[in-house]
């Protein structure tokens, strides 16, 4: 056993090697499982865009991993072009989504990383992109690691004393899909069934149904029972005491503990508070962004009508929801004010309210 | 111009002739129109099951003119029998959903009636029983009507002195498709838009999809504009003001006021309340329990997990929304306390907190 041994996953959203990221694509979950290939930054900024793969963490993983194909590809051609190259790359991969911080931050990393080596042979700078990146994951996998065992730690302490099998929900995916590791809400919730019985409640996360079909496939994958529910459910539950606990991820923590999360994330918060259940958020400290002040301040992504009218088929082509010509509104995320949160579990340790104190205390460590 | 002249549907969802009900089969909206013929108790019950008919007050009518099928149908054939099948019709179209009063009280008042005309001539019961499933049909098609212009007004006062084109949300579909006239809910925003420049929004409602499939199409039917939003979107809008008041239907209102609706309409609820929206309940009195107590004594229907981890497709057959085998949880209502319940809407008068003393006045009226 290594000091980071814990709870494991099977699933593997990505593999790298010499220039090829392979990415599972997200969208044919659970039905298939199907790798993308990636071999640009432009190939892997599309497939962010496109929802392919998803999750805060993990598009940061991907954008570096898209980085180091776009340098190998550029670099075994026209290696003089490495610099520009680099740099449209990596403005490519930060436009194509706008709310998840994690991916301006790790591209960023990227680039200091690729700037710091000017003047280097291209191969060379290229295997320092590639190591930047593999850092960044293996940092994403420890993250998770420590987020799922403080968080649980958190969690146990509350439910002291309280009897019977405890439930905890969860919302969209905040697991081994969307991160290098254990997940981030799933990380907690995986070392809470590795330690004891543990109802775990999936929302079924309209209109891309990340918990229907990413969250369960996940869970099942590492043989973890999950039971899911229309998102419109969870607050009738929390009301009836049937969740001790709702655990979920972050896109963004301004400094002031506001939190975007996916849309319907606000609406738990509110039930949670009503009936004092603790309202979790976990995320790396690369979530956290000191320079966004509070929620109002976090640019919310909105996707297209066609995205909640229509309902893309596994065999391709989709089916319509709704009648021909309805328009759609799809905030694909919300903000939760930071006094509904009552933890922020990162891998540095748990922020308590009032969060913007305890968040810089955490991030000045 | 008679005296309930009024914003009108053309929304037919039912039509009834000599024995014959034809229910708009509501599962393949928005795709087909398609009309199930009932010629039988047994047969409206399981239209009433299996949702191809569904809204409170519309299943209560559905039920009325079931009977009149029945009678029609035994009449003709063994009329001995008229009281044994419609005290088994009576039973089976009770049971077919548990949560709706309606059906119970539309099928009971069949069934007074019924027996006030014991020892008459078969035909002349029949006759008896349909002139009371229309009286039943025409007093639904004038509460909607009394509903709207009442919740109308009401909202129209609390937006006195607001600047801009108001919004309402409305869940579910408690509509034309849910009543006999223009519906209860969207009586309400149809008396608003016919007065002036209203945004109306709907949540989609899974996983029925009654806002996608139904509330979008009967809107769109009668020439409205409607705007679709993932369930989960709208706390989110309401936080950031742009919903003007939430207004839905009620399966049962119980003696206290206490709201059993649609599930989701709970979580609407205390996102109106948390930013000071007025949330709405629009139903007839019919729809108002004195024997139920409160909201914990009202039995929620539980539906089969199949509807939450599949859809149906309009050709037929179903797409699978998550992996094989995962379960699922879901209640087909919540409750929403009356503390949370700005107005109840009948065609009686409007009903503020504290509610239990004002649903009283309005019955006793």
């Amino acid at each position: 056993m290594t000091a980071d041994a814990g709870p494991a996953t099977r699933v593997t959203p990505y593999t790298y090697s010499a220039g090829r990221l392979r990415l599972l694509d997200q969208r044919r979950l659970p039905h298939e499982e199907v790798f993308l290939e990636c071999e640009s930054a432009a190939q892997t900024a599309e497939a962010i865009r496109g929802l392919a793969v998803r999750g805060a963490p993990l598009i940061g993983v991907a954008a570096a991993y898209g980085l180091c194909a776009e340098a190998r590809r550029v670099a075994a051609r026209v290696p003089d072009d490495l610099d520009v190259a680099l740099a449209l790359g990596a403005e490519r991969l930060v436009s194509a989504r706008p709310t998840a911080v994690n991916l301006a931050w790790a591209v960023g990393r990227m680039r200091a990383v690729f700037e710091a080596s000017s003047g280097g042979r291209a191969g060379d700078r290229v295997l320092r992109l590639e190591e930047e990146a593999h850092l960044i994951a293996e940092e994403d996998r420890l993250a998770c690691l420590a987020i799922g065992r403080l968080g649980a730690a958190w969690l146990q302490a509350r439910w002291a004393g309280v009897s019977g099998v405890p439930a905890v929900l969860t919302h969209c995916n905040a697991g081994a899909l969307a991160t290098a590791g254990i997940g981030t809400a799933l990380g907690i919730v995986r070392v809470l069934a590795a330690e004891g019985p543990l109802t775990i409640l999936a929302g079924e996360t309209r209109p891309f149904l990340q918990g229907a079909r990413l969250t369960a496939w996940e869970l099942q994958h590492d043989g973890l029972d999950v039971t899911l529910l229309p998102d419109v459910a969870a607050a009738s539950l929390i009301a009836r005491g049937r969740v001790q606990g709702v655990v979920v991820g972050a896109d963004r923590i301004a400094a002031n503990g506001d939190v975007a999360n996916k849309v319907g994330t606000y609406g738990l918060a509110l039930a949670c508070r009503a009936h004092g259940v603790p309202f979790v958020v976990a995320a790396p400290t690369t979530t956290i962004d000191l320079s966004t002040v509070d929620g109002a301040s976090i640019p919310i992504e909105e996707r297209a009508a066609s995205e909640v009218v229509s309902l893309p088929l596994p065999g391709g082509g989709s089916v319509s929801l709704a009648p021909d010509g309805v328009s759609a509104l799809y905030p694909a995320f919300d903000v939760t004010p930071a006094a509904l949160v009552d933890a922020i579990v990162t891998e540095r340790g748990v922020s308590g309210p009032p969060h913007a104190d305890a968040l810089a205390r955490l991030l000045s460590r």
